[in-house]
């Protein structure tokens, strides 16, 4: 069995807590840290959710409090309608900030520093687990650009690459997390440590309908029933904006890729993030194969895009490593 | 049988030749001019090219000369390794430019102008079949808007909209006729007459293959002679920058489209083409199920873009136009 040591940059965010739930029950996971960072909700309210949901399943994982804002441009409004109030899909949380309340322990490290100082404590092993906007992963590389060579690898939700139709879910053309801070996108994308996007070109065709939430509501004790309650106004809004009856599994894809490579297929090249005009936040990756020149792109290394995936067993996974760990 | 009276706007250019004698020879196509633009060669050559094929194809049907630039970005360079010096796959042409000696007709008009008066002289009757940069049909629609409510339909090759993995084929965001005008385009896609795109999602997934380009040279007669030697130039450009034993299907794809829309699957929504940026020339569609608020696209009409076809179908329809015709 290999251990993945993993910190976690995290917007909870109804799916990153299904996600962290997914990453503390899976046995080849090491939970290094875990980093807030503004998106789904305020980085006052991401943070706090992140100490909830470490004092509920991961009371020995510290949180460092990230980036309220992008890099360049504007944060972006609340989303209740998706998110719930609360960031978490209104499942009721303890009153106040106090992480002692919550038996966690907030590191006094801003985000980014927390990553620098982990990954040079730990040189080659750290994968950054990163399903918000890239804002503390570009904080940090621009801090110390060494940490490039000296992370394992970067795992992120986040991107559309045009593989199956879809280029955005908050514009036509931009994925929410990259659309968040595009500026910071583009550098993660370009820095020289081996990256994985798993984007929507995969996380929308891996869908978990009414009837495995329920399953899983049923099935898997008290985790079923956390996962059940924090997606009651997330399915909703699937129902009312897609017709879905069900949801899209965004943040748990990048887990399942980290442990389980095998059940997906990715597209090599340089990917570039467009930073201004109608379609900010747009991802676009120039395929290896691709015979022209492109000196926007061919300066930079080559990344790695989820371009198909077994989606059934994306979804055996989750809900076998749920039941594994009941 | 319902007959469709085209005006071919075109910038001849390999494909372009095979897509006219598609036109030529199909019993339900009336064209009613050839308008050149620059593109795949200068816009002397193309017209010359134009004159050539008509002169051997259509003699009755006049061409009129076109735009020699983009409108705002600078003219693209030659492509003499995809399309041959001559722009016809260096197959043997008449010396000079004399519409006489190839047997053709240069009617006076520029070709927006062409365009213009042909619309108004048969209104809701015209079909705009465009197969090269944008540019004439923005001229036309600047110097005359109404013809927009007059034009039966517009079709055009142009264009990747990221629905099987490809955004463009001269950058890693962008098809050539879009990108050698994208401000053309932008105009074009935005104007209220129905359009359908028939981009790199459906014509790279067309191939014909060598053997299928040979039986066509050794069945087609004299028909299938010309394809076979117009497109040696092309096919070794397949071969060698893709690895592609074949050549795709662009601009009679378009044609196929015309005369046989039950091979194609469409998706509505409005268009974009960037003007800017580094991914100048993309085209970005909003699916008209997409749920959120894009003001840059939501004030534009929707049209269609083609996402799937019956791409055997397509094949077997212009062998057998070329055969039933022999």
């Amino acid at each position: 069995m290999s251990m993945h040591k993993v910190i976690y940059d995290t917007d909870p965010g109804v799916d990153d807590a299904m996600a962290l739930l997914f990453q503390v029950r899976h046995p080849e996971i090491e939970l290094l840290g875990i980093t807030s960072v503004f998106g789904n909700a305020t980085i006052e309210d991401t943070t706090r959710n992140a100490l909830f949901l470490a004092g509920r399943f991961a009371p020995h994982v510290p949180i460092a409090r990230g980036a309220a804002t992008p890099l360049v441009r504007e944060a972006p409004g609340p989303l209740p309608f998706i998110h719930g109030n609360n960031g978490v899909g209104d499942i009721e949380l303890p009153a106040g900030t106090d992480p002692a309340a919550f038996g966690a322990t907030l590191d006094p490290r801003p985000a980014h520093r927390f990553i620098i100082d982990t990954v040079r404590a730990n040189p080659g092993e750290v994968t950054l687990l990163a399903v918000g906007p890239m804002t503390n992963l570009a904080l940090a590389l621009a801090e110390d650009p060494e940490i490039a060579k000296l992370v394992k690898q970067v795992v992120i939700m986040g991107g559309a690459f045009g593989i199956h139709g879809t280029l955005g879910n908050v514009s036509p053309a931009a994925e929410a997390n990259i659309f968040n801070d595009p500026h910071a996108a583009d550098l993660v994308f370009g820095a020289t440590w081996p990256l994985t996007a798993v984007g929507l070109d995969v996380t929308q065709l891996t869908i978990m309908s009414a009837g495995y939430l329920k399953a899983l509501r049923d099935e898997a004790g008290a985790d079923g029933q956390f996962v059940w309650e924090v997606s009651r106004v997330y399915h909703d809004f699937h129902l009312s904006s897609e017709g879905l009856d069900g949801i899209y599994v965004h943040d748990s894809s990048a887990v399942a890729f980290l442990v389980r490579p095998d059940l997906y297929t990715v597209r090599g090249g340089p990917v570039r993030v467009l930073t201004e005009g109608i379609a900010i936040g747009q991802t676009i990756q120039k395929p290896s194969t691709m015979p022209v020149p492109a000196p926007e792109w061919d300066t930079r290394p080559s990344q790695s895009v989820c371009i198909a995936a077994d989606y059934a067993g994306v979804l055996d996974l989750y809900r076998a490593t749920l039941l594994a760990a009941g």
